[in-house]
């Protein structure tokens, strides 16, 4: 791993794929059909690309029974106290609609109202991250939605959703769960079919065709972000333990080949060593060829003077996930501006966040945490403003507002306010 | 005005405007070269589209002194009176930041931090919008944003920006003015030039170069929603007074072609009252073509049974704006789930809000009101996660989370977490 001097440019934007031409017409082609056929296209395109003939592709009840006894009692014991934890967190996010009370009798507020419906991807593919499941359903849950939907393509060899997600998705408060994935679908989600009824919002990762599926149905309903790939920033003094930086390094690189793990120090004793570490772990790491391909593209570790410019560096950087191994690292909260989930100290390692504690793990990437958000209760929560004017209040202001709205030009504002003026002369009010 | 009988398609979705391939093209360019060349390009393209060239194009503060010259006093006063009842709303809406405090010592909890900085695009053409630079300014200036940009094409005929544009953004707070427009001005905003230094957030109306440009430069920047056509929606019983009714729909008709103006009532007397009022008003606007074309194609009077079921319209509809003109307008708040902005009873006619009360005029259109909200100060502000876990609370769960990494096939999780239970034993603690 390269050791790095501090320039101008510190920039760990990676290109996002934004899929081929032919990629994006195949989707559009997608949403089409299942937009014209509905269910019948959802099916042929199921059996055209993940080779599983559907018939009914709800989940029924006694699969998800099914899914509990294929998991030993403490993996499903341990899934359920990382959603407890999940959602006691995502708990204290919930703001409370408010009214201001005024002399004169009016009101202004702000109402907030939970979305009626989101759906939910899971994506399918080797593996099955039941955390994923955890942290797109639960905040919606806590936000107060309704209707909960998961898709999530079944596994080839089983034709089964893996028993994890599943019952993740059971514990987390899935409303209804629907075997299928891809571009499909994403738009029987946004439009609906004879089986789904469409939703409002639709979140979650998944390959180059949900996400375009996803661009495409945009506006249509909402969407989450389109995350980019991952990274991890650690920013450690020479109290920081070589071995340990190395390892929570490794752990974002084993992700994916475009993920991005940088240690910034002002120790030059650190830097060194956690080169030499991160060569030795990596060589006895399952997923090795990912992890190195990481490392050695998009590896770094910077040596600053100071700790103060080492902050700086991060703020520059803005990490998705920033661990701070130093001497006292709450005294750096303060000062650490951008950064989408902060880890603070030697036993809050990354995948503490990943799976456990309880804040999301869905996180702004590549930058974005400048101006982005974990994903949160909000998410899943809309304001109307509140507006009820007293006959005083409006009678003091009518001509003022008036006058604002003949300034831009636009007359038949101002005479909606006036015709009120009038009635009441004509009523003797 | 025609009255219709409810019927299963509520819709109000009116086509948001994609532009051609031609422009798409010619935004792509502008961008690339704004990039490329900086303010040489900024000048060249405004040169060429307005037909200014500009010199140095920051507005000084003897252009801004000249503004405040060029309005009456009593103008000046009502564009701070409406700042300030609007940076009051607004400073509801500051959430603050939080952290839990548990008895084994960790720390879990959300930071909120303001962007860095912000750039508003106010669009020039016939009319000059004040209104919307308070709209856009004031929210992100309460968020605690240091940096706020705005920018604006001059007028062809004075060379200027309008006085009351300027005015309005010297009272709202603008950090740095500068007289450019169209997907130039995004551009510059977006990568920066010589002149202006980028901001991390673009906000503001603007033409479709405009609107192709924020799309185009979003994950660059954040932006925020591209705005669709305007609407209005009023729930009314038989006691609204049809002439305010009919003057209220027109309001929102005289915006835009493809504005739409929607009365849902249980009255069939009002409907046929004020169908006939709008007919009348119509004939004396001075935007009477923009008016009537918006009302023969999006204008609609839906009689309902019941105002029950007039409500369960409106939830359907989910109007920008919505204004309840019925006896008890308070009573009916709770039943209303999809609305931008709710104008309660007589005294709050659309324009009250729209220039005067407080909330924000920007707000969700074209039936995006069930998964959107309007600008607030959340949209300047963006959240951190913050863990610290103790020692102790690290121990008692780090096999557990060890374990989820690795039922996700995540090894490098786990041995992250495990190196610190190694190296407790080594250093023998």
């Amino acid at each position: 791993m390269d050791i790095l001097k501090v320039t101008n440019d510190l920039s760990i934007k990676r290109s996002i794929d934004g899929g081929t031409e032919e990629q994006r017409q195949t989707v559009k082609e997608i949403i089409a059909a299942v937009r014209q056929e509905g269910d019948q296209a959802v099916i042929r395109y199921t059996q055209k690309f993940d080779g599983i003939l559907l018939d009914d592709y709800q989940v029924k009840a006694a699969e998800i029974d099914q899914a509990y006894k294929e998991l030993s009692k403490e993996t499903i014991s341990i899934i359920k106290e990382a959603a407890e934890n999940i959602r006691n967190y995502h708990m204290k996010q919930l703001q409370n609609s408010w009214m201001t009370t005024e002399v004169d009798g009016t009101l202004l507020g702000q109402k907030i109202t939970p979305l009626d419906s989101v759906g939910v991807y899971v994506p399918g593919g080797k593996a099955a991250y039941p955390s994923s499941v955890l942290m797109n359903v639960l905040p919606a849950k806590v936000a107060g939605v309704e209707r909960i939907v998961m898709v999530s393509p079944v596994e080839r060899k089983t034709g089964k959703i893996p028993a994890a997600v599943l019952v993740a998705a059971n514990i987390a408060g899935v409303t209804d769960i629907y075997k299928v994935g891809g571009a499909q679908a994403v738009a029987a989600l946004a439009y609906g079919t004879e089986t789904i009824t469409p939703v409002d919002k639709i979140t979650g990762p998944g390959n180059i065709y949900v996400a375009l599926a996803k661009r495409e149905v945009y506006g249509e309903v909402d969407i989450d972000m389109i995350a980019g790939p991952s990274e991890i920033a650690i920013l450690a003094d020479d109290s920081a333990i070589p071995t340990e930086v190395a390892a929570d390094l490794l752990s974002q690189a084993e992700h994916d080949e475009m993920a991005c793990s940088i240690l910034v120090t002002n120790s030059e004793q650190l830097a060194n060593e956690v080169a030499i570490e991160v060569e030795e772990q990596l060589a006895t790491l399952p997923k090795y060829d990912i992890a190195s391909q990481s490392i050695q593209q998009f590896g770094r570790i910077y040596v600053t003077e100071t700790i103060e410019e080492s902050i700086a560096v991060i703020n520059t950087i803005a990490p998705e996930h920033l661990e701070v191994l130093t001497v006292n690292p709450l005294s750096l909260l303060g000062a650490i501006r951008h950064a989408g989930a902060i880890f603070l100290g030697r036993y809050s390692p990354e995948p503490v966040g990943d799976y456990f504690a309880g804040p999301n793990h869905v996180l702004p990437t590549n930058g974005t945490a400048r101006f982005s958000s974990p994903l949160n209760v909000d998410d899943f929560r809309k304001k109307s403003s509140i507006i009820y004017y007293s006959e005083s209040r409006f009678t003091a202001n009518a001509e003022k507002i008036a006058s604002f709205a003949r300034l831009e030009g636009l007359e038949a504002h101002a005479r909606s306010i006036e015709k009120r003026l009038q009635s009441e002369r004509k009523e003797g009010k």
